[in-house]
């Protein structure tokens, strides 16, 4: 099988999520300046999600370069991950206007982490699928990135009824991981198993 | 003709479909958890749409692997079944809210129905463009499994006026024969007909 | 230039354009059947959209198999046309909970005659482009189709203010005539002036 | 790493923006021809975004045909880009319905010349990974009309508290910068300097 479609179609779901999150930024009626500034909250959501959406946008990328072939198993892994992606929106639209609550901070932990886990299913089914030895198996290597995510999420859904605030820094703490080290911190942090697990961002 | 544009279109709907019914899930209004429990049966709904769709979108992948070429007629019958797609998330949308209610679940069953006639049709437009003794032809068999569906989805909507929750099992019951076997029951229930049928999922 | 990407977005636009016109099929608030009988006009004015997209799609895949290349000029004739088409949505929306009423008929009407010269300006672009003993110019021919059409809209938009039902056969029989004869009539129609005009469809 | 991707997620979040914007497009409640003069600005604002958008494609489009890889940190700056792109749609629908009052205009400036900076930096990330003597360095050229175009946007955010009007007289000449000279102009002003900076558009 082909793995065209599949990206094809995880492009386009990609993309209509990352987009239709802008529709809850509703237009201000009135128009001057002060009334962007409730606004804020949601605005700031929206950024943390379209930086989640687009690191995962970005990974699945990487991972499918990888990838040689895909089977059945491999279309619903990817089909589950994008489920939980697509609650994103519905977080993100509970989070803001609650201006970053307890239990909306928490739920958007729960959705995160369900993606988490949803994306490391996926590498697992692709890595089954192509041999513990493939290109696949070594770029995607012992994913400490991941696993630190999982636990980070894990952190952060416990403490969003405690503190919603230290939640969210932990939510922006693994936006950061994501997006800064770009291989030079982990291929320090891992110079010795082998450089894998570098290749993943 | 090439089917490139054909995939593509699809794809495209299909991902803004499987998309846009999470815009039904409106955030709530309160920033408790409680809040979230009346949005169950939105989700759950939700949740079985995704999974239709998905399931339609897996099919598709598979038959249009298969396809060579298309035509004029393949491209109507294509938009065809998007149609009724389409109308997916209209009863979702309708199913939800009303907590599973005759009328909804009844018209779920019937776009559902639709649907599956629209691929059915579909792949008899390929199959007749492609020769019955195509790999098209044989990859598809005597679809035993789309044919049980219609029955399936004729059954429940009927049963829907007495009886909601049982068209609905039997929603659920239609998503986990195109989720669960794939091909081992099959080839188990057809050994002798020619292994066909069985390569649809 | 390649023409991958114009297809890929004008594929993209045109798939949310006949997707997101559902949006406008809201979800009666009662649970019974009766209470879809007012969505009556909305859903057959979003049927009538559906089928003149499609139509649009279908023809637009089959103009630009026939291109090799595009220049700048092409990129903006077809944005052009995209731009049309984005309204019909908006005046489907119109028209339908208007029961079709004269005005909103009228201005259905002229969004549909601003896309077919928008449609037709593209052709002419393209073929310019091309020259004209091109595979394209050929394929294309005299378009008698489309200047029927034309004429056709014309007629309705006038009529929208006597009869606004006639004017809605009309619509419809623009649609039949792209989506029946394919080929066969016009053919027999044009049988002398070269064969062409009858590859559009 | 391969640019496929990249343009089609960058088309397809082009082509969910370009299409969304519609959606603000409401349907009048009458059925009049006079109830469509309210949505006069609305409308024209849409088209602005419209074609500024159209643009950011037809200029996305031209620059990535000239590269031929791409690494992460173009992955990055293509998002960066995507991300202000996605705010067009909030800025039209509060200019718009404002009947272009002094803030909604100057946030809508606000917003293209973010998008502008975003594009800028792009092809620098771009031509980073190219070399200076690239294709693509050379296809960018000197950048005159970005440039000017990023002077016009902070001139008319400027303005836009004193008079909104000369603001929008600026968006409409950065927008006929774009679509009208289209290489003959920019020619002609550059004759010297190596024909460069005129493939942009």
């Amino acid at each position: 099988m082909h793995k065209g479609r599949l990206e094809a179609f995880s492009d386009g779901v990609i993309a209509i999520l990352i987009t239709i999150m802008v529709l809850e930024l509703h237009a201000p009626r009135d128009a001057n300046a002060a009334s962007l500034k409730p606004l804020l909250p949601v605005f700031l959501s929206y950024l943390l999600s379209f930086i989640f959406i687009g690191i995962y946008w970005n990974n699945h990328h990487h991972m499918l370069q990888a990838v040689t072939r895909v089977n059945g198993a491999a279309l619903w892994a990817n089909l589950h991950l994008l489920f939980w992606l697509s609650l994103v929106p519905f977080v993100t639209s509970w989070m803001g206007p609650s201006h970053f609550a307890a239990a909306p901070v928490a739920a958007y932990g729960v959705v995160l982490l369900l993606a988490a886990i949803a994306y490391a299913i996926l590498a697992r089914v692709l890595i089954r699928h192509h041999g513990k030895d493939s290109t696949l198996a070594r770029a995607l290597g012992s994913d400490l990135k991941g696993n630190i995510s999982l636990v980070l999420y894990l952190a952060a859904v416990g403490l969003a009824f405690v503190r919603p605030w230290m939640a969210c820094a932990i939510y922006v703490i693994v936006a950061l991981i994501w997006l800064i080290p770009d291989r030079r911190i982990e291929r320090a942090m891992q110079e010795k198993p082998s450089a894998a697990g570098s290749a993943r961002v």
